[in-house]
C-alpha cells in the first residue's frame, strides 16, 4: 500500500549538480562562488559559543533582517529570511498559490521552479523564452489570460546569464495580476548598476529572493532572503514558515556575512574579471557563449555537448549538462579562479584536438 | 488587494515561548535541556573550516543518517534528517495528506499541530483524552471513521507529560487506517526502557519523529530526524523536502552530537533526578502534578494560574501558562538544573505566602 499523495507519486524530485567528495575534481557545476567567505564569518564560528546552541534561536533572524534592510534601505518589515533561496520560493507558492492554481515560468528556467509547483499540485503555465533569451511581448498577457496566480522568473537569467533591465522588470510588475517573484540569486555578478529593492515600495506585488549562496561564497550555509512589501511579507513570516527555520550559528554567520560587503564586493569583480576572460578563450576555442550577468557561461559546444561533458567528467572536471530541447547542444560552465578556468580551459582544447 | 490564500488569511500562526535576551531571566517555559551540549560539538565547531561553506552542503546528510541507523539498529533507507521536528511534520503533511483530508489529533496535543494542518488546509479530528491524560478506548475507530489520513500523537504526551506504552503504540499502528506519526521529541527523558525504532520493520504505517533540541541540548541548532519504513522516507527525502535542508556546520554538529551517547545520556539522568526531585518539592508547595517522563511538569496552581505565570514573570522567572479548557488552571513547568529549581522554588513559595 503507498500513503503518497497522488501528485508526489506521479512527480519527479529535483536533481542537484553532483558533489564529488574526492579534493582533485574541478567543480563547475552548481554555480559556486570560487572565492573564500569573508574572514568575518571566520570570525563569527571561532566567537560561538556551543553553549548557546542549548536554546531555541530568534525566531525570524531579526538581527540579520535589521542589518539586510539598511543595506537595502528598506525597513525590517520588508525582510524575510530563509533556508537559501528555496525556502522562500517554498513559502510564496504556500502562502498564496492554491493546488490547481497556475504557477508562471519561462521555458526554460530554473529546474526547481516545475518540483515545488509539483509538491503544492499546481499546474504551470509556460512561455518559450526569444532566441537571444529574452521575454516575448505577450509574457504577461499570456499569464494573466491563463488566471496565474505566481509568476517566477529568474533574473539574471539561468542557464542562460541574460538580464532583463530594469524598466521591463517595472512593466512586468505592473502588468501582471499575478504576485511576481524575481529570483536574483545570481544578481550580486551584474555588472551594471541594478538596484531592484527599492521597486517593492511602489510594486506590492513584487517579491525579489536573494540568496548568500553565490554572491557570499556561502551555499554551503542554506542562507538568503526575500525583500517585498510587509503585507506578502508577514504572512510567510508569521504564519506559513517552520516556526525556527534558522538555526543560531547560521544566523550569526550570515550576519556577519551581510556586514562584510567589502569582501563580497572583491569576490564578484574577480569573477567578472574572470568570466569576461573564459568567456573570450572559449570562443577561441570555437564555443561561444551570450553575453553572462552571473557566474556561468552558457557555452555552445562545436562537438557533441554530452560527450564533452562525459570527457571533462573523465579528467576530473565537472560542468553541466542538460538534456532539454535548447539546451542540449550547450554545456552550462561555472567561473572558477584563474587557475581553475586555465585547467579547464587546457583540458576543453586537448579534447577538442582529438576530434 | 490580499494575495493570502484564503486559509492562510483565515489561520494564526504558531505562538512560540517568549524568549528573553537579558541574561539574568530563568528560562523554564519552552523545554530547553538545561545543560550544555557535548564537548564533541565544541571540538565539531573549532575543527570546521569555514572555507568549506562555500559549496552545496550533502543533500541528505547520509553522515548523519547513517550514524543515527547504527544507534537505532536500522539502516540508513530508514532515517530522513530534518530542520528539527517541525521540518519532519511538514514534510509528513505535504507528502501524504491532500488539503481537505483530516488530520487526527488529541485534545491537548502539541500547539503546533493545528497550524501545519491549516497551512495546508486539512480539517482536523480532535479527540479528547481522559482524566489521567491516557488515550480512550475509541481512539483509532474515530480517526476511522473520520476518513483519518494521519495520525498525530506526541509521546510522551505534551503538555502533560504522560507516556502511553508500547504495547498501545502497536495496536494504534495495527488499528489505524492513516499514517501514525509519533512525536517522540521528549522520549529521551523516559526512564523506563522504551524502544521504539525498530517497530517501523512491522507497522509500515508509522514514522517517528526525533529531535536534537531537548535530549542532546541542541535547540538552538535545529536538527531532527525521521524514522520509518523506506517506502515512507523515500519520497520526502529524494521529492519533498527543500534540496539542501541541512547546511554543511550543522550537520557536522549533529553528527557529534548523536556520536556522543554519554554525554547526552548524563544530562537524561541529571534531568530525570532533578524532575523527581522539583515534583515532590513543588507538591509540598500545594502543587501537584500527574507522573512525568519528559523534561516538564504541569503543575496544578493552588491560586489563578495565570496570575502565578505573571508574577513568576516579574521576577523574571518565565514559565509556560495556556489559556486553555483543561490547562488554564495549571502551569508547564521546565526542569532546570538543581540551582535553578531552587530558584523557582523559593520565589513560589514566596508568592503563595503573600496569598
Amino acid at each position: 500500500m503507498s500513503y503518497e499523495r497522488e501528485n508526489i507519486k506521479q512527480m519527479s524530485g529535483y536533481s542537484s549538480g553532483e558533489q564529488p567528495e574526492d579534493g582533485n575534481t574541478l567543480k563547475l557545476n552548481t554555480n559556486e562562488n570560487p572565492y573564500p567567505p569573508s574572514a568575518m564569518v571566520t570570525r563569527a564560528i571561532q566567537q560561538f559559543k556551543p553553549t548557546e546552541l542549548r536554546r531555541y534561536p530568534p525566531p525570524t533572524a531579526a538581527t540579520f533582517r535589521q542589518l539586510t534592510a539598511k543595506l537595502h534601505k528598506l525597513d525590517v518589515d520588508n525582510i524575510i529570511a530563509t533556508r537559501g533561496g528555496d525556502e522562500l520560493l517554498r513559502l510564496v507558492i504556500t502562502t498564496f498559490v492554491d493546488p490547481g492554481e497556475p504557477i508562471g515560468v519561462t521555458d526554460p528556467t530554473y529546474s526547481l521552479y516545475p518540483v515545488l509547483a509539483g509538491i503544492q499540485d499546481c499546474p504551470l503555465v509556460e512561455v518559450g523564452l526569444l532566441d537571444d533569451w529574452g521575454l516575448p511581448d505577450n509574457f504577461a498577457d499570456t499569464m494573466n489570460s491563463n488566471g496565474v496566480k505566481l509568476t517566477l522568473l529568474v533574473n539574471p537569467h539561468a542557464p542562460s546569464g541574460a538580464l532583463l533591465p530594469i524598466q521591463t522588470i517595472r512593466e512586468l510588475a505592473n502588468q501582471l495580476d499575478s504576485i511576481l517573484l524575481l529570483d536574483e540569486a545570481y544578481i550580486d555578478f551584474v555588472e551594471e548598476d541594478f538596484d531592484t529593492p527599492s521597486l517593492v515600495q511602489d510594486h506590492h506585488n513584487l517579491i525579489i529572493l536573494r540568496t548568500l549562496s553565490k554572491g557570499y561564497s556561502l551555499a554551503g550555509l542554506r542562507f538568503g532572503y526575500g525583500i517585498a512589501a510587509p503585507q506578502l511579507i508577514e504572512p510567510m513570516l508569521t504564519k506559513t514558515k517552520d516556526s525556527y527555520n534558522l538555526d543560531l550559528l547560521s544566523q550569526r554567520i550570515a550576519e556577519a556575512a551581510i556586514s562584510d560587503q567589502v569582501s563580497a564586493e572583491r569576490s564578484w569583480q574577480l569573477v567578472i574579471e574572470e568570466r569576461h576572460r573564459l568567456q573570450a578563450e572559449l570562443a577561441k576555442l570555437g564555443m561561444t557563449s551570450p553575453a553572462s550577468q552571473t557566474n556561468f557561461l552558457l557555452v555552445s559546444s562545436p562537438v557533441d555537448a554530452e560527450q564533452l561533458y562525459l570527457r571533462l567528467k573523465d579528467r576530473q572536471i565537472m560542468v553541466r549538462y542538460f538534456a532539454l530541447p535548447r539546451l542540449r547542444d550547450k554545456l552550462r560552465i561555472t567561473v572558477g579562479t584563474k587557475a581553475e578556468n586555465d585547467r579547464l580551459l587546457s583540458a576543453i582544447s586537448e579534447i577538442l584536438d582529438s576530434y
